[in-house]
């Protein structure tokens, strides 16, 4: 794949699911292994009866899409969560766009593993987190 | 705390939140150290380009929730999320209401483990949840 | 296989391996997707300068151990780890048997989980364990 | 603390418990916040009937005292660890020295974060552990 169809590629599965457009998630780079994706600030995101914080499931849910999106990157077609960890190490305050760098680990026949690592605008690291994906190809994928 | 104390609080601080309210999150049951959580179907959940499965990220937030909640059914306050790891046994298919049943599994002083299950409306599991939390009482907590 | 069978089968494989040998694992019971399994004491285990606790590697290989066997038990070969947590619960004191039971939480044609928890001789509960295992037949495995 | 003070604090807590000194595990390179840890090999770490791969117990082992032990080059006392999460990529042969870098993500004053890194000599990666650690000093820590 050249980079254009590459990143054409990425986008298209990143910005086309439902949950993903109501997040608001695009891509601000890739290359195979590696992307790093933009969340931007929305106020039903807060996870608190103060609305001091934002909520732990939407970092999940970023880290989730970044690690995923690394293997994507990678291997050209949707992959699924086996497992995932999520450490937080900062809460995430509200009004600021979050960034997700998502990278490979290791990326076998039938599993691969990356991170993801979320940090706030300051740059601080709000989130170190990592998953088991299911790398098979899907039974209609094109053959590379 | 009375049975219509503890409920009526754990309602307060799961239905206020705005990304629970966005959710639809609410409780179905609840005793000291256990709840039970609903989640009504959404079109903004799913997951996928031909929206086949509800979003994991969705699953990771039910499954924090409920473990989080488990731990506040025993302790009357907030906590916040200090690890958590999440299993994906099966997918969530769209257009169900989707169940976690949250446990605590051990609450100390400034630690607490819980266990969290989300389930399908055919009573399958879908994800088995556990996380970390921090139970110190906040600096602004009234005395039990 | 006879509940027969399916014991000896399991203790060859628990009571073989080097390391099994070497911790004294043995096998109290076993049934189809569940395994209970004790390790005696040995000084060789102590893990602080002052000798006061169990290694928290020797209850994660314990855990791991149990958790590996609920697989082995439902599938009959040996199955390897791909990834595994560890909730530390309480510390283990020097002196006592500990055990583990190993329980199947989902056993795929290519992927399996299962729990592992470790207790005292007391009853309680030091360790919650979880682990991911590939479940694939090894190339040599008998037809069933 | 002097480099030579920290290091000669790291050894002692190092090679003083008896599972450690069972083990065979010396300090290769320890600086505030970063370790690195060697495992000479022995028969008794075996995990098969075939006597093939280094059992994943001894893997997790090393990886949680390379962790552990990156707080406390960070810290100068010893930690306990709360959760351990162990990725493993690839198996470990018989035959060879391990080795385990472990790196400090967060060190806060109740709980840290650490990284473990375990490769074989060949320098490939076997293992990528994370852990929470509960940081706070114990009751006679002297001040530092």
């Amino acid at each position: 794949m050249t980079d254009a169809h590459l990143r054409a590629s990425v986008e298209r599965l990143l910005t086309t699911p439902a949950y993903h457009r109501w997040l608001g998630l695009h891509l601000l780079d890739v290359e195979p292994g590696r992307v790093v994706i933009a969340l931007p600030y929305r106020e039903e995101f807060l996870a608190d009866v103060d609305g001091n914080y934002v909520h732990g499931g939407i970092l999940a849910t970023l880290a989730d899409v970044a690690a995923d999106f690394a293997l994507i990157s990678r291997l050209g077609y949707a992959v699924s969560t086996i497992d995932l960890r999520l450490d937080y190490l900062r809460p995430a305050t509200p009004g600021q766009e979050l960034r997700a760098e998502g990278t490979v680990v290791r990326c076998g026949r039938s599993l691969g593993v990356a991170d993801a690592s979320v940090t706030a605008e300051s740059g601080r690291r709000l989130v170190a987190g990592r998953g088991v994906y299911s790398t098979a190809p899907p039974p209609d994928a094109a053959s590379p």
